[in-house]
């Protein structure tokens, strides 16, 4: 009988395998409740693990407000509130369907999605495109008239010509793309204007073939142009595609989701299934945009986006973005230590995935709740930061609470009956 | 009176101020004999110093011949031969007017230019679009009818509507693109794909804008998309334009000029004026497409392109795009190291053009003769690889011949009547 550490590496192996397979294409755009399995009329999903009305952050709160408003599920900002505290509306996290939202998340049932199939299993997932590069958005918590003209304007044409010209692309390589962004000052989250620019030509033929109006075009063309961070919502439904395929592998010990929702953060392992394991949502390092900002108008880290963590992306990778570090104060040498103590607690490097500041070694892939409590490192995480009460104010960094891992390998020792020698009794 | 050292220190500082100065910009696309002054019907121009038809590369010659055939000046390839040796024909080097060309630079009165004007200056230079990522083209030494139909093409479809989307723009900002390129993996010679992703997303909706039949403006995305270093050519006009204002500055030790014909390769300095100082034009070290190639099927250094490391770009800034080190076999220790050595032998550091990977120091600015005969550090020099035949087979690096600095040296010192111990005889 194998003991529980060849069982955990076996596992773990297999987990990371799993990760390395991921053939994530950007194959259409849809709207949500025509695609997402199980997704009812009045049901408003957010970032990160589920939390309850009264606990939420305000961005957030704002945010699923406006979708109430933009669904058409009230006439207002008050009556949508009625229909929230009154139970008519069903909120629930993003990652409880194949979904995951930027900052609040905030994603409702008639907003057209990114779909994203892992070509490798065949499965599905799903990601709002990203609002632009404004001050306001449901995904920063603002839900103003300008905030939902917005929304509307992706719905009318945005969506419906990305749509089209992906089909007619015959999908976008997500992996590709994202390989080809780490060799051009990417992390793949918090920076993403390599792959947008990449994307915005390799996709610029089939937008014309499309045959909307040349004025829409020219306003897609425009809205692309002026969204430097336009892929990462691409990038996250592929990381979603990812790991979905990567969890409930027994014994394993990897991590496959990292979220928040600006109060708690949550991770989930793939041996413990869709359990989260939460903690307090941790104060960002955050670069402002403006001094008029500070920490005392920041929601703490907030949003589904660090599932590019999960896939060795964003913060894990900083060494691929010297530029993103350079903007909180950090330096080159800054830029590879976070990359090197991302090594120190994931369980694999990536194959395709290669990063020309340490001599094309593959970016880290796979954390490991073993190696993060052993060795102590609380993961990196790049982030945006929303204003307390809704607004894009900045970019930065945090950490994942080590709390969350120490709960994580407390609930797998208890499955797997693991005493404190670190022996597998129901084994022995 | 002031001594011949402090004569030189303060014009080289006015020289590299000069050239920090540039503000180039990308205008509009003409054809050459339009904009081109004193350019006559019957010249085509070519790439690097002066040379004569017989002593010229294979791979030049094809080309002139197609741009013979492309002008209408000849019916064939055979005929142009004769109206080129009989003298009916007048050759000259792109450097003579305000041009310069790829490879073997072969550009005629009929082609559009890109125009790039110097904002800070008045002055305007013009460079060929590049041809596309084929391995045929007038650039590359090839003359058959798919070379000169895709020539043709340029002129019916691509420059057009490239011109109509610059001028909707109000023209491009080429200084503060090469900035954000640097920060993306480009050294902007060899390596242009994120100059190149960047400048198209830019241009796209005033591409929408120009009123092209929308399979025209398909073929041009298209042609943008399959073309990573489409921003090459424009960078070279900037190039040219920037360099022009720091020409015939007294005293000045600064090159203002580094350019190959395949035979010769050629400097100037700022002192010194439009006289060549040339050498035998290096072997390349090619990392070759195919590995039916080698150098005994190589041309050796040609084209204008290195008008890009005469502004700090390029082999000088190597240590900004790892990738092309990689690609010949380096690594990123080298790739700073070659960066290292640039800046042993340039006078200043731009204040714009940053390297991440040096902690954002400038890309080191203004080869200066003296340094690189004291220091005995040949400059690098980014290049592509053309088949002596004709052909795109490789690319690679090769260094600028320290004879042609010790020629420039030498022609500085009679010019300033300096003596063996460096005195300047006529001041004293």
């Amino acid at each position: 009988m194998p003991d529980l550490k060849s069982n955990i590496e076996k596992s773990n192996q297999d987990t990371v395998d799993i990760l390395l397979q991921g053939q994530p294409v950007w194959v259409r755009d849809a709207l949500a409740k025509d695609v997402v399995p199980g997704l009812t009329d009045n049901t408003i999903m957010h970032a990160g693990p589920p939390i309850e009305w009264e606990r939420m952050a305000s961005a957030m709160k704002k945010a699923i407000l406006g979708a109430v408003v933009f669904e058409g599920l009230a006439e207002g900002l008050e009556e949508a509130e009625q229909a929230v505290v009154s139970d008519d509306i069903q909120l629930a996290p993003c990652h409880q369907y194949a979904v995951v939202g930027g900052m609040t998340g905030v994603t409702s049932p008639s907003m057209y999605l990114h779909v994203v199939k892992n070509e490798a299993f065949g499965n599905e997932a799903y990601c709002m495109p990203h609002e632009g590069g404004s001050f306001k958005g449901l995904a920063w918590g603002t839900n103003d008239e300008e905030t939902l003209t917005n929304v509307r304007w992706m719905q009318e044409e945005l969506s419906p010509v990305l749509d089209a010209a992906v089909q007619s692309a015959g999908g976008v390589n997500v992996r590709q793309l994202v390989a080809r962004a780490l060799q051009m000052g990417d992390e793949c989250h918090s920076r993403c204007t390599a792959g947008t620019s990449l994307l915005t030509r390799q996709l610029a033929p089939h937008i014309i073939r499309t045959d909307f109006p040349a004025d829409v075009l020219d306003r897609v063309f425009t809205f692309l142009h002026t969204n430097d961070i336009f892929f990462l919502h691409i990038i996250m439904a592929a990381g979603r595609a990812i790991v979905d395929p990567a969890k409930n592998i027994p014994y394993s010990t990897i991590v496959t989701t990292l979220a928040r929702n600006g109060v708690d953060f949550g991770i989930k392992v793939s041996s413990l299934g869709e359990e989260w394991f939460t903690a307090p949502s941790p104060k960002i390092k955050t670069a402002f945009f403006s001094s008029k900002w500070d920490d005392s108008v920041a929601t703490p880290d907030m949003g589904d986006s660090s599932i590019t963590e999960t896939i060795g992306l964003g913060g894990q990778v900083t060494a691929s973005a010297v530029a993103h570090e350079h903007l909180l104060g950090g330096d080159f040498s800054t830029s590879l230590e976070k990359t090197r103590n991302a090594y120190e607690t994931t369980y694999a490097e990536h194959s395709e995935w290669l990063v020309p500041n340490l001599d094309f070694r593959g970016t880290p892939l796979g954390i490991d709740i073993r190696k993060v409590l052993s060795k102590g490192i609380e993961p990196t995480v790049h982030t945006a930061t929303a204003h307390v009460q809704g607004g894009f104010i900045g970019g930065g960094e945090a950490y994942v609470p080590m709390e969350t891992f120490e709960l994580a390998m407390r609930a797998f020792a208890e499955k797997y009956q693991i005493d404190q020698d670190g022996n597998n009794s129901a084994a022995t």
